[in-house]
């Protein structure tokens, strides 16, 4: 199946494509795959323009090929002109299309621009799977926030820490490995002032190789980060969001090269929705959020996560080690949140369990 | 290969072989099968007898042929005469034998019996699987203790009730009749007294069909079990352990048809290693332990539980909930109890995760 194919394509744009959407191409004629292509990074060419570029690098034409493409192929000037007149171009007759363009203000216009063309347009192919390559940049396009991943790992007694706080290495390597791995396909990775002040995490992506730092973003209500937190020091940006008016503080976090940018409150906490909305306005796809009980149930509450990946360490630390998540007010079973389990899987010694919210109904 | 159908047969005597080990016999002359069996109950036959048996009423004669069993056969007169003696009368020439009898006492004489009779015997084929089958009994057998198995349900934030205290029906129904064939596999089922005052539990296996009953255990060490509690009206025996010598409430508890126990105890209870030991007396295999926080947590802290079955439901209750286990003193990470995880697998919408306690060194 090509498409199949074209998506494994736009899966090598896991990490780079951002805050473009993932997208894969392969160009057939008759069972010949003629060239393939995918998106690679903002701001350089499009999958299908890197497809028929390899057909054309192989020595073949596209006339009167199909192009098989994970997602409808814009038709707007964006950082590189349209996909659709590329095609068009380039004599392509039918195109195959995985995912419609989630943006609601596109509106199968690229489809449209293709037919008006006279070319033949399949839609639907392994649409889930095609839209499942860009969770993040579809609910960006159609509900104005990010994709929110909230990570958290604790002991099979639901611990993220021992009594005395200590929790550092509660998983192991492979685990820590796989989180620097969601790091880094996020757009952000956000912490609140608790962790940000408990752990001075880096938060960087420590991997071998050349990585893009995902955005840092800490909530820190009334500004008490310490100017010489780590993560100051480290590549990629930092953005704090605040509701204090406090000049002289965010003079100091900004000296330290950090923004500060000022959202409304209340007593317990940040306008979350808010914050999510500015992330999702600096085209933020994806954020991962490594949280203390405190953000981790304040999101919970809001109906803000997405999806909960927790790590789960083989041990036992007992009832006096510190809770996964604070809920305020929930007393009774029917104020548990409720979730549905995704995936179940081994890293290293550990487990990795993802779920996400239980839609209502 | 025969030995994993011998395998497959003593699985038929999951639920009824106990306190006998579960035992598959297959008979095989060339590479036909002449007939096989099982070991159904204690005090009927034994396996090799069932398929000894079973050759006979198919027509055929066991003369020359070769029995594969999956636990060495008894040279003993046990609640039925021996093994090897029926085998060496029966003529077969090879017997290929899985695991070899755990109990120190036999020390191989089944092997020796038949040996000197002048029959060719094969040892240790499939040895760990086959001892698989019988974690129980072996323990028993080899510690004076049963295995014992500790089931907890939690949410995915560890919390096994609301602050409220309501935890009925946290996990699914499929989940729930999990819990009542892990019951049904086990000897004994025992509680706290917390859990009893609490839950008010009946223990009793509740699936379609004939169950034989495991013996309830409640460990009681003031003797202040209500003598109401619905577990006396329940097919099967109740049998409490206490350190308390009051009289009174032992009369009224024997009156309600439960049997007191006397062990020695300490100021955080029981003697958990002596009731086991006279759990294994009364010839419990299996001991699935039902506990709440603190009995889990004291047979934890006494090194005493050989295996966590932990049901997971897709649900979060927060912090305030009710803790999955106590565990005394336990201050900093060090003081963890390191698991290793055996299995996860999805009940329904929960999870089942098993684990056991790491080996030191």
């Amino acid at each position: 199946m090509y498409m199949q194919r074209a998506i494994e394509l736009a899966r090598r744009g896991w990490y780079t494509a951002r805050p473009n959407p993932r997208v894969g191409c392969v160009i057939v004629a008759g069972s010949r795959v003629l060239g393939d292509g995918w998106h690679v990074r903002a701001g350089e060419a499009h999958a299908e323009r890197n497809a028929l570029a390899d057909v054309t690098a192989r020595g073949h034409s596209a006339k009167g090929a199909t192009a098989y493409v994970t997602l409808e192929p814009c038709a707007h000037t964006g950082r590189t002109p349209p996909c659709t007149q590329a095609l068009i171009d380039a004599g392509i007759e039918r195109v195959v299309i995985g995912a419609q363009d989630p943006n609601p203000a596109v509106d199968g216009q690229g489809i449209d621009a293709l037919r008006a063309a006279g070319l033949d347009v399949i839609t639907g192919v392994l649409a889930e799977r095609c839209a499942a390559l860009n969770a993040g940049f579809n609910q960006r396009m159609t509900r104005n926030r990010p994709w929110v991943r909230v990570k958290l790992a604790m002991s099979l007694d639901g611990r993220t820490a021992a009594a005395d706080g200590t929790s550092q290495w509660i998983t192991g390597d492979t685990a820590r490995d796989d989180v620097h791995r969601l790091r880094a396909e996020s757009g952000a990775v956000m912490i609140g002032r608790g962790t940000a002040s408990a752990d001075d995490p880096a938060l960087t992506v420590r991997l071998s190789g050349d990585w893009d730092q995902p955005l840092r973003v800490v909530l820190d209500s009334r500004l008490a980060m310490a100017a010489d937190a780590r993560m100051f020091c480290q590549a990629g940006e930092t953005l704090i969001f605040t509701a204090s008016d406090d000049e002289d503080k965010t003079g100091a976090l900004e000296d330290a090269g950090a923004r500060v940018a000022r959202v409304g409150g209340s007593d317990t906490g940040l306008d979350l929705g808010r914050v999510l909305g500015l992330l999702a306005e600096r085209e933020i796809n994806d954020v991962l959020v490594e949280a203390g009980p405190t953000l981790a149930g304040a999101l919970t509450q809001a109906g803000l996560v997405d999806e909960y990946i927790i790590y789960v360490a083989p041990q036992l630390i007992g009832d006096t080690g510190r809770g996964l998540m604070s809920l305020a007010g929930a007393i009774g079973l029917d104020d548990a949140t409720r979730l549905t389990f995704d995936n179940v899987e081994p890293v290293g010694v550990d487990l990795k369990i993802t779920a996400r919210p239980l839609k209502e109904g």
